[in-house]
């Protein structure tokens, strides 16, 4: 892959931006975790209630659902408050679910036992990729809830199967390019979000063309782009949670 | 591909269910559809009005927007009736999304003048691929009002840049099977809506693994037969086109 | 009555429209029905649930109830739709009760037992009249649902004590008339819904003057117009049900 | 007519309640009204703003518009309050456009010129008839707000065409009977509200069969009780807007 | 304290506008009050209902709430109704959880046993001081459903500890004046609102500055102004409450 | 004052929390700052725009308003996320009324012009205080977004004419104590929230019994611990506001 076209972020082709995962950010929730690409910053926490919703009632399993928003200065110009307006855009339902999927892609619900896992993904700073750091950090927050279930024997086996993580990745000026920060997506041909575990399955591959539709050969480019990307990012994550707390 | 498992439906891997594009469907909108993907039936209309969005305003632009809707007894089961409950579903606001982008990328909205197209696509009867029915109804739909605009003078030259059309695809019981009705969705380990133009450029790539993640291989099948579907549906709308009104 | 005043429609002043009664029109619903009175299109189904409303509960009794929509570009110019907007329109709600009423006054709620019938209507074209095709076709699709529930066993008297069908008839340029379409309807003086059982008795009298008030006389002759008028629209939907299917 | 039943009330079957229209109930409206009918007593507020509707923009002509609520604790049980449920109800919403319609009846809104006149009925205690309640008492608020808008020579010819007032009737325990309170309403077969101008022509008639279905001979005595009965109301109407406030 | 700056009232400091508390103002509540301070007009009802909200489930112990409302017009120029808005204000809800909390003040809970204390209070019409005069005749109207409680036997000991009622004081032009009008409090620096009880103790303080922050000595004028007010308007609530009803 | 009662916290009965205010914590915010309280942290952030409130049009003059959120997991057990609830709670509201009033009671609208600042104040951790942390934060934001409308040539003159802060106190176990956290405030008779300007003059003073009511004498000991507390916030203000960036 040619490095001749210059990203705005001055970043090669293939390159990741500085990933920070922090744990234990915030102190009330059972897994609470602060996930930086770049510039870009969320705050995921992992809630654990004894209860299902109705739909689950008597089944005997679990349930992992998610949430996500943003703070109304998080990005360059002011958004409306969702809590304010009274409703979530469409753009934040998509997430939502889109988070919520691709973390019960590595639970088992019926190890998890009658009991939900609320993922709560919110962003305080957005400089693109909020969706894929979002999943990238939810799961360690979900790790770490998790972890407290099986100290607290409340669970016997982990219900988690395998990592989970997700990336971005674009055409940008012909070029195939990893995780796009703001500039780059905005300016970017096809934009896709591909979310992965750690055996190197796919759970989500959502490209969508902006501008001129794009070929397979391009597809398979950027499809190579996330998958060694997605590795990255699960190193990271098991590298964060090796990390004993004092 | 080998056909030795069984679909439900009885078709083989690589068939689309029977597929009707009736235009003038109802008599008051500028573009009327009713498409039927086998059982799958979808009101599609293009409606035109002389006003273009606020974030649009003095921009010289149009835009075209989609909103999408399914009867409550469309289903197997009633749903509640959106209207009624006081809000969309976030599925609904996926979905309308969803046509309104897979539209817009073979629109020219400099050529479409300061005017919007508002696509509705309401489901009277489903039976698995409400979302791929509705993008393959609608563009023809669309096609009908913009014609009507030409043929009035309001525009001159045809924003239309191109066809477009969406088909599922999904692994049942591992095998790649084309076109997925209700009873195969619901069994369905993979689940993905393709978006291709005319030319064979892909607009939207939407895949999930609702159980067992999909390797490349899978994907790559999945995308072979995506490919030959939607041309086969491109087929169908240039015919459906062709026939003049009496 | 006089004809020298010329009805839009070309009609009788006391001629119904083309009235089509199509049973079995979508596959799910327990009953579904296409009521077309001229150009205006009603999909209405009856759908049983095994459930009654927290007001009725432990009572022994089931209910019916309906709701009413209409596709966006049912109409000349499209409407807002209103899952989108957040809420039904007050014109909605009146017409939804009415049908619910309309129903519930040939249906013994003792003998239906504790289960809920559901009533949709969604108009997909509108050209007058649409809440009393919505209640001649209610009727059959409920009929119909009523009939699965004693073919099933699940009942064993049917719980539908008569008929019930719905016209409009108006004063149109001083002259009474039957069944308006759009055109009359918006042209017209007085306005008048009339709802009636098999049986010849009232359910309902909704009159309103558009403009003028109306005289003690004039109502006579309205009712008149409706009278007959419902009687011809019984025979048509005894016709419908007594045709088997194959 | 027999007077053989007993009403519950104790009046004869063709006698109101005792009706009292009191002006310049509240101190801020340009006409502020209690009506009361027995024990239903409603408070009627005309609002004169200069400013219309967008619908009527730039038309010249002016609107009329009304709103309905009843206090929680209006009722026998307490209700839960509109505004907190954050809807209305359908009967909310129907009341309210027929007060609106049945003042518009009588008012010419090009005369009104480019303003709005708002009617609010808020009921403070209920006794059956508050919708009739509401029109007899809204028309002669609004009467006072005209008043006020000749004597300050913003407007020099009345919009006001003629009275308007509205009453219910029903047939109970077989019996036609004018003016329902709450106990007769709860145990009638048939409710009926008429609204009618001084000319002594219909604007609206709404009639319910509740159980039995409803004859055209009952329908007559029904209709001539309500005529009888609103020309009375009519009276005191007039009776009180020759009052002189000192 | 000096008298020579003129009340746009022409009061002194120190004098309550003129206070009327109506019991039994409406039918059906177990207790209705009308509550006028001046020109301003509270309908304030309690209704009893045997259930406590969710949280409270299976502890024993009751619960008081308050909602509160205005009538479109009780003000000079109209506000929109909150029910058609859809939505409380903001200064709405605060006000409601003020009364709420200044009649909890006085309420034992636990006495009061397993069910709820509806507290309504309607403005018909507003000159200021709204809130006070709510909480000072929902604490007659609480009562006076309490004493059914216990004529009934459905308790055996009152619940209600103590009197408690409200004033507003504020700074008039650099001089502290008690219970503001509608034209002083709209002209006034700083508005506090003061709930107390019958034996002195303070329940609420909620003072602000509307312009120029005040100072410690203002505080302790306004605090002494209030305290004299409220002790006064404890003798009209117990002079109310000698009242036999006929 | 006496310590024999000890504090849960362990601090002394006049003793702040730690308390840190960190500026530009976020990149995009005109003013951006996270405060901590011990262990209560809130991001706020100043955005400025050039447009006005509808109610302010054309009068020259500015406007500054508040938004107040918790992240559903800033708290010991999740809360509903109010933007999926559809509606803010009445606690919400109040609070964010009560940001918006403090900041304007040192905000010259006029020489602000016809702009306005929006202050978001984000709770992502909660332990008791978070209005006062949040008025004390917000005014570091809108200092730093007023610097950047200074220095960038489009207000000349600053309109902010004091510093503000807040703090609560209350009466723990009997003693008047200073800034209560989460544990001490659930077990607190009485809670006020005081705000004061840099003069010493007071804007706010909001003073509720939880339990028992408190008298003139525990109300002076409050507000003297509350002064000395302020005056403490004021001076880490200025000193942050004394920091230069790098």
């Amino acid at each position: 892959m040619t490095d001749i076209v210059q990203r705005p972020s001055g970043r090669r082709a293939d390159a990741l931006r500085d990933v920070r995962i922090t744990r234990h950010y915030t102190k009330h929730a059972e897994g609470s975790v602060l996930v930086e690409f770049g510039d870009t910053k969320v705050i995921c926490t992992a809630s654990v209630v004894e209860r299902v919703p109705e739909f689950l009632r008597d089944r005997g399993q679990g349930w992992l659902t998610a949430e996500y928003g943003m703070l109304p200065r998080a990005t360059h110009t002011r958004s409306d408050r969702e809590a304010a307006r009274g409703k979530q855009t469409g753009r934040t339902q998509e997430i939502q679910r889109l988070i919520g999927r691709a973390l019960r892609a590595v639970f088992d619900l019926e190890l998890l036992g009658p009991r939900t896992v609320h993922i709560d993904c919110d962003v305080i700073q957005a400089d693109g990729g909020t969706r894929t750091a979002s999943i990238t950090g939810a799961f360690v927050a979900a790790h770490d809830a998790v972890s407290k279930l099986l100290a607290a024997g409340r669970i016997e086996t982990t219900p988690i199967t395998d990592y989970v993580a997700a990336i971005s990745v674009g055409m940008y000026d012909g070029m195939p390019v990893l995780d796009l920060d703001y500039e780059e997506d905005s300016r970017c041909d096809t934009d896709m979000n591909v979310v992965m575990t750690g055996a190197g399955g796919f759970v989500e591959v959502q490209g969508t063309a902006e501008g001129v539709p794009f070929s397979r050969t391009e597809m398979n480019a950027l499809l190579d782009l996330a998958q060694a990307g997605i590795a990255t990012l699960i190193e990271k994550q098991k590298a964060a949670l090796e990390i004993k707390r004092d």
